[in-house]
């Protein structure tokens, strides 16, 4: 049974109308909670909607639940030659805490949120980025990342090169990407 | 002397605070109050923050103040091969008329907006699209393009490739761009 209640859908749209981003019924009725497979989605998952997403650029709207974390991943280059998507959080609402690889790190006892126990091993970046409204952070391609919201959630804007979801590299073996944008 | 006066700057800066877009006070302070060096900056103009712009994307906040017209231009491709710029416009307030060369065209007495009187000839994109806050729409590189706010003004989010403003070729001779951002 899918983990996408009614109740959990609802709780995504109250975040978007928290920040007072104007959506379409379309829009709204075409969300993405994508779950990753992982049977958690309470605290792994991330929410989105898609406003553009074609050879040259992508914009999205996502949202994060109180607490919930997008698992760690990377954007790979493509076979066929083309770079990994580079891209470029601003937070719009809440408050979102951002990981990525880096040579400059910091104790995993020391991080500020709390790592999802049953995947804890797949959490590896350490870099820590605050973000809190009106403040961004753009991320190189092929860098592992992951980002948790804090106790209000949080409502962020990507910017990006065109995604390609399917090519996403997840730390955790387990992840599948159901896919609905493409 | 600058027409762009502290009111000006103040009317701008209402705008996005009705947007509810939360920007930095740094981004607040370097708004790019674009007058196209046409000295008419009631009528057209453009005002904008860069979020980011990299050599593969860019994103932008824009501002109209009521009925302000961004003047007609278009991307062209770069003398590198690199193709123009294709951007989309998404309403994230207020409204905005959007004129758009294309053979589907409506007659100038039908159109919905005035042109400001002093170019009129520099206005020759003909098919209207009319975007509430929600609304988005895709302008491909090489297509003619102009557009004005309704009477209270629009906030406007851009999408797009990366942005070569020095690269605009605007159909109004007298056009300069004081090209900040860059």
């Amino acid at each position: 049974m899918s983990q996408v209640t009614e109740d959990y859908k609802k709780r995504v749209k109250d975040l978007y109308q928290k920040s007072q981003i104007v959506l379409t019924d379309e829009e709204l009725a075409s969300i993405d909670y994508a779950d990753f497979g992982l049977n958690n989605i309470e605290k792994e998952a991330l929410n989105l909607i898609l406003y553009v997403n074609n050879k040259r650029y992508c914009a999205k709207e996502m949202v994060l639940l109180p607490n919930q974390t997008c698992p760690e991943h990377l954007h790979p280059n493509l076979e066929n030659g083309l770079e990994g998507k580079q891209e470029t959080f601003r937070c719009r609402w809440g408050e979102v805490y951002l990981y990525v690889e880096a040579e400059e790190t910091i104790d995993t006892s020391k991080i500020s949120v709390t790592i999802p126990e049953s995947s804890k091993e797949y959490y590896t970046a350490r870099k820590e980025i605050r973000l809190l409204p009106g403040e961004q952070y753009t991320i190189d391609p092929k860098i592992k990342h992951w980002f948790q919201a804090g106790n209000e959630g949080a409502v962020i804007s990507e910017f990006s090169s065109p995604s390609y979801d399917e090519y996403d590299l997840f730390t955790n073996p387990s992840v599948k990407r159901n896919v609905r944008d493409r």
